[in-house]
């Protein structure tokens, strides 16, 4: 099975009020811990803070999505794109620095045939990022506005799930979160 | 037909000592003549001077190639990937200015099921951009080092030509160069 991921980091953070990704959580900037946790072949899209990240991206494949204005869709379908013929994609997000490799590891190793996609969970809370097969593909690439690939999968059959560690449910939304998590979960 | 195009902007200029996609010419920077002129579905791929160029693309699909280094081949191959269940991928180079939007519409009209590739040719030399048919894109994604697609179109059939403008043929690849063409030929 081939997999890829796409990571998200175009957003704009607007709860946040700035760009979060650099932030730092325990010396450590927000995109560095997803860097280092998502540990597979993968594709970065940027957009509003392109300029600010790219230093950061030196050694990734980066994607910048100029309709980055226009919500989470429009960067999904692009990363989705680059990776087109792969069996799936796993979509993670720049703002969940919580998710630890061996949750990365339980989700590609979830992933089947018969999946349309895998769901992370943390006492049955769906997480990210999840793995969409490439049998949906065609209906991920119909989503549009600020709308993320869950919308999707709410209504689908063939959902896997995958139980996990509880940073498959923190994003960094604020800057209250970020003093809550200063300490990993 | 449905062809995209990969617009190359990401070499080191080595011979021309800088970044030179951002010289003028008749005060507009060389990118911007290209970006003009390829007036089609599109994506950048940028490498050593990304962070330079990138005002100059905000609107763009850009895609950041890391190996950059490693030759033209690899942005070649990261461009196709975005396009790979497009006909045909238009590969445009970012040094090439003069290249006329009239060269770009008669090129893809002469893109047919019958072409390997497209090749557009001034008093019979070979020149750029080229259409790289879909059937071609296993053989183009075997290219490595700092090699273009011409190597492989070299020994194929079903090549198809036509007849553009002087453009075609010129690139910009010393200072000498630009202030020759200061004025288009």
């Amino acid at each position: 099975m081939k997999i890829g991921a796409v990571i998200l980091a175009a957003g704009e953070g607007r709860r946040f009020g700035k760009n979060k990704l650099l932030e730092k959580i325990n010396g450590k900037t927000i995109i560095e811990h997803v860097l280092s946790n998502v540990d597979m072949e993968r594709a970065i899209i940027v957009g509003k803070y392109a300029q600010e990240l790219f230093p950061y991206l030196k050694n990734e494949i980066v994607i910048y999505n100029p309709k980055w204005m226009e919500g989470i869709s429009t960067s999904i379908k692009l990363g989705l794109r680059f990776f087109q013929n792969y069996d799936g994609v796993l979509i993670a997000l720049g703002d969940m620095p919580f998710v630890k490799t061996e949750d990365i590891h339980k989700i590609i190793d979830s992933f089947n045939s018969e999946c349309n996609a895998i769901i992370p969970t943390y006492k049955e809370t769906w997480g990210n990022p999840v793995i969409l097969s490439k049998k949906i593909f065609d209906k991920v690439m119909e989503i549009n506005g600020d709308v993320g690939a869950k919308k999707i999968l709410k209504n689908m059959k063939n959902l896997c799930f995958v139980e996990c560690s509880k940073g498959v449910i923190i994003d960094i939304d604020t800057i209250n979160d970020l003093l809550t998590f200063e300490k990993p979960p």
